[in-house]
């Protein structure tokens, strides 16, 4: 195993669930890990995941860790397995710690090659635990103490074998076009989907003037630089802050707007050269 | 009086409000709190509390407090009596205190015994007080200053009455059932009901197998010990982290799939011996 | 220019978005003030203001400022012009500093007399800098690092003209009465309405009982000084904890009970002498 870069806690916990903001769960969540470790600085990534959807919560983190210092501690809790023989796992990567059950909400995040240990739930759990609160009853004071300095090397065991999800990924269709689907609607109603820019760019190179984008049934056109170039109300694509290839209405929802659903596809397409199609 | 555990605040201030977080109300009382106590560190417990609603406030207050360490400060505004007589109270438990206004919030938390007092408002009241909004005006300067050091006892009245809402309590049913009513509904759809293990241990003793659970018209069968015991989009019982008969729906809404609101009847029965059931 | 008063970081950073709390969007932007600013303290104003509405941020940020202490920095993004040439300002108020994208959300916070700057945006960007999240990418960096002790006049140049909003005024109508609109609405369902204690004042002096409250086609008759005035289910008007005329209903929601929406017009109007209409 090659050299990684250890985890020094800065007393920072990040939290994402599926809990919501409606019920106390978070709130409570947060008791937990303040009781374990009173000086834990704690900040929300969302609790609004759609219930039990792992793969949501894998995008979600996978877009967010970055920019968190080195020395966060990550709470992921996705977790329609709560209760039954499903592991909890935590693994390490570039200083930074990621602490979640075994089912593939870790995919988008850590490597083969980051460590990741199995946790030793009886190590930290709660005295009465619950089947159905493992955020409470383990993860909380898991996250609590590994996030006060509790060396992970004793918390747990290490392991090879972790739930991966498979990552939806662009492909080339046999007409020619580059296909891929809406894995996300953002809270703007934008169209976020599986092509990243790299698949762009090995697609048509850096002429994106060459390119058009199809959402559904829908042909919004070329590839912008940002929202404010299209007029009010019309849709357009664009390589979003995460590097994918989204689809948006301009001061307004795409997903309203054009009637879209997650799963929907969306294609990228050579157009004609401009001065042949002028010639028609 | 018995000797109590006196209040040693941390620093701590959870509050649940029904203030919802689409306005900056929350953000307010954040800025009142921090403005008097500037090294208040600040815990959402949820503002989601259906407007109005006191007994959700006040289940959702006892499900969570005794997660947060000694010395925390609780502050509950949930306050349909707002500008009118009704008095402030706080209270305190096992250290922790409790800040409310006297409309019965903190009825599953204080007991009779517990020490409770009336505010002295006026010691804690911003200046330009409104007759709306005494979570800014009177609830966040009060909590900022008792989670800094105010001793309670001098901030207030000791005091002998105060609301108290009446606990929706599971009985006996003339058809020889145990009997209860759904007292929330949680982000998953889950159907919480006012049957506490207790009860089912005075109905049934520990042999669960030999209960089914009923919701409304539904039987949703025997008493499962998690969710992943269940096929997927089945309903289920379970008794859940909070202590309370649960039926839930595995990956899916209880609420939804069974059409269950709140208050609908959740009764308990004992079933037939298996091996009759098996002669038939 | 006059003395102003200067701004002293408190290490406090008050946020408000239109990014709602669904995706991580909030959160990445912690995570980057964090990694600039580590010992930041981070409070949520909100994040739900209705996508890319200016005005409503102005709004909540006019009613909120006041409360938080001297030397809170406070981060507004609200910015449909993201990525194209609009440009990031800043200005202090009152010992509080105020960093958001020019279009106007700080109209009704910074007056022209206070100093405002044009935030130089290479001195904070990120590194890798995209054209649709520069809360993350802008924002974020530049409020991390001013809350930690950059000088604000060394983070930009001094600017005269920034982008101003309109503000919604009270005014007398051909007949009569003072005129307004419903400019939000909040959580309980309660019409907030443009027409100020001051207009009120100028209108019908202190005599309210002289005065009566008509929002949309309806007569809600005279103004109260709290809501538990009224039964439950009936409309009443209000001046609010904002200083502002609004429209409750008491236990219940008036944009829902009264069938009114955003951008209704509100109106005061003076009422016949009570003897007189007892004569009749």
């Amino acid at each position: 195993m090659t050299q990684h870069q250890p985890f020094r806690p800065n007393g920072l916990i990040a939290l994402l669930t599926d809990f919501g903001v409606r019920d106390p769960f978070v709130g409570v969540m947060k008791g937990v890990i303040l009781a374990n470790f009173p000086h834990a600085r704690l900040v929300d990534l969302t609790h609004e995941i759609e219930p039990q959807d792992i793969q949501a919560g894998a995008f979600a983190l996978e877009g967010a860790w970055r920019y968190f210092p080195e020395g966060t501690t990550f709470v992921s809790v996705v977790d329609p397995g709560v209760g039954s023989k499903r592991e909890v796992i935590y693994g390490i990567r570039e200083g930074r710690l990621f602490l979640a059950p075994d089912n593939g909400i870790l995919s988008y995040v850590l490597r083969p090659d980051d460590p990741i240990y199995r946790l030793d739930i009886e190590k930290f759990a709660l005295p009465e635990r619950s089947s159905t609160f493992h955020g409470r009853d383990i993860f909380a004071p898991a996250a609590g103490r590994l996030a006060m300095g509790f060396p992970p090397e004793f918390a747990g065991t290490p392991i090879e074998r972790v739930a991966r999800l498979e990552r939806p990924r662009a492909r080339l269709d046999r007409d020619g076009s580059l296909c891929g689907e809406v894995v996300s609607i953002d809270r703007f109603g934008n169209l976020i989907s599986s092509i990243a820019r790299e698949d762009l760019r090995a697609f048509g190179g850096t002429q994106v003037d060459g390119l058009e984008v199809w959402v559904g049934t829908r042909n919004v056109g070329k590839i912008f630089r940002h929202y404010a170039e299209a007029k009010e109300g019309d849709a357009l694509a664009l390589v979003n802050s995460l590097g994918h290839l989204e689809v948006a209405v301009r001061a307004g929802s795409a997903a309203k707007t054009l009637g879209i659903e997650r799963r929907a596809p969306m294609r990228v397409r050579k157009i004609a050269n401009k001065k042949s199609e002028g010639a028609k």
